[in-house]
């Protein structure tokens, strides 16, 4: 029994978006480290005797930092053996994944990666928002809305510039300022849409202008988690009349 | 039964990075269009009576065009019910899913889209290479080279200053142009990857910076379909060192 760590991505939310190949895994796991955006549906996929073991963020209970998930992880591979660490998305999309595999290759685990759907394309999507269209824009960018040092990432300003459909991940508490860098460009007409919940039954969305976006997720309650999509690209949904 | 469409994204290239929901959409399907990049095992989740139509490009054979494919997904759906269009990576992602949805809502047909794990992220994720990793950057940025005019996107030129790592799919006709890009800011020494089948068993890169690139593109015959991504997230890889 090798001591191994694989990532596996959840993806965006509905437990069918996981992949044949992040099932698998799940089957064959001893252990199961998951998060907090997990949908537990997907643990019935785990053995009998498969440890799951809950890595999230919880109101009231100390939530593990980063080092002790690391820490965590090599303890239960080299006593159990295959590790499966479930992270909502892709596990490489600002996921701390990169962080993980490294604590575990450094103490001699086997590693591996199975990629996610991730929320950043997949949300704006099922809300009927294509993150390219041909003629409409050549890119897309995401971006985390959650930085180091909290501040926005100065790439938004070079991103604000361009065709691209921007993403922003984990944005919310920064919108005020993310919609000034765009005012501040002349773009307040530039189509936004807010999600909450997406992919989800209880999915929220407010959908706008760069000028008025505020005042809507304020009217719709939308909070957090929730992805911001700006771009031509969202104004294509109205086509799509009969979405769903 | 109800004409419908639903685009459905395979995946990278590994018929198991496939959703389950994707899986699904196959087995109730009547009649599946399917491109040249997918593994044609998917197409054995079909039933019995379900239609498998080939719409890819194939050598020395008129391939379709966007209007001729837009036309069958219609015909098909109002003759035999629902449709699946399965495309590689994400039906969203420069696969001009959009127009397809568009042409079929626009002709009565009920529409729906599963999302699929884009290849901009999962190819370089499987080569070691994590999209984005805390402390190195805070955004991706993916492009087309494969633009309507041709040319190279003028929002490379933004995407060459920031701190993202950059993905270009369909890139390689233009790898020339790309690499002077960075070169003219300097940037000589940034990693970059050059990945053709990713996630395939035929799978093949090369790896070096941006004044060797094109040299080591040569050396490995690297031809299309191929990714490119440049960054500093590119030299992660090296620590990973049993990586799979």
């Amino acid at each position: 029994m090798k001591p191994k760590l694989t990532l596996v991505g959840a993806g965006p939310g509905d437990p069918d978006l996981i992949s044949i190949k992040g099932v698998k895994a799940l089957k064959q796991a001893n252990v199961i480290l998951y998060d907090a955006l997990i949908d537990p549906i997907l643990l019935n996929y785990a053995k009998k005797d498969c440890q799951k073991v809950y890595v999230g963020k919880r109101a009231g209970i100390h939530s593990l930092s980063q080092e002790e998930i690391n820490q965590l992880i090599v303890d239960y591979a080299l006593k159990f053996g295959h590790v499966v660490r479930l992270k909502g998305g892709d596990p490489f999309v600002f996921g701390r994944g990169y962080e993980e595999l490294l604590f575990a290759t450094t103490n001699g685990l086997e590693i591996a990666v199975i990629p996610g759907i991730t929320s950043a394309i997949a949300v704006p999507a099922i809300q009927g928002i294509p993150i390219t269209s041909r003629g409409i824009n050549e890119s897309f960018w995401v971006l985390t809305g959650h930085t180091l040092n909290g501040k926005l990432t100065e790439d938004l300003k070079l991103a604000a510039q361009s065709s691209a459909t921007i993403v922003i991940l984990m944005g919310m508490t920064n919108l005020s300022n993310f919609v000034n860098i765009f005012k501040t460009l002349g773009k307040e007409k530039l189509p936004i849409a807010v999600i909450q919940n997406g992919t989800l039954e209880n999915e929220n969305a407010a959908i706008g202008i760069i000028d008025n976006i505020e005042l809507l997720v304020q009217q719709k309650q939308i909070k957090n988690p929730a992805i911001i999509v700006v771009g031509k690209a969202v104004e294509l949904r109205k086509k799509l009349n009969n979405f769903f």
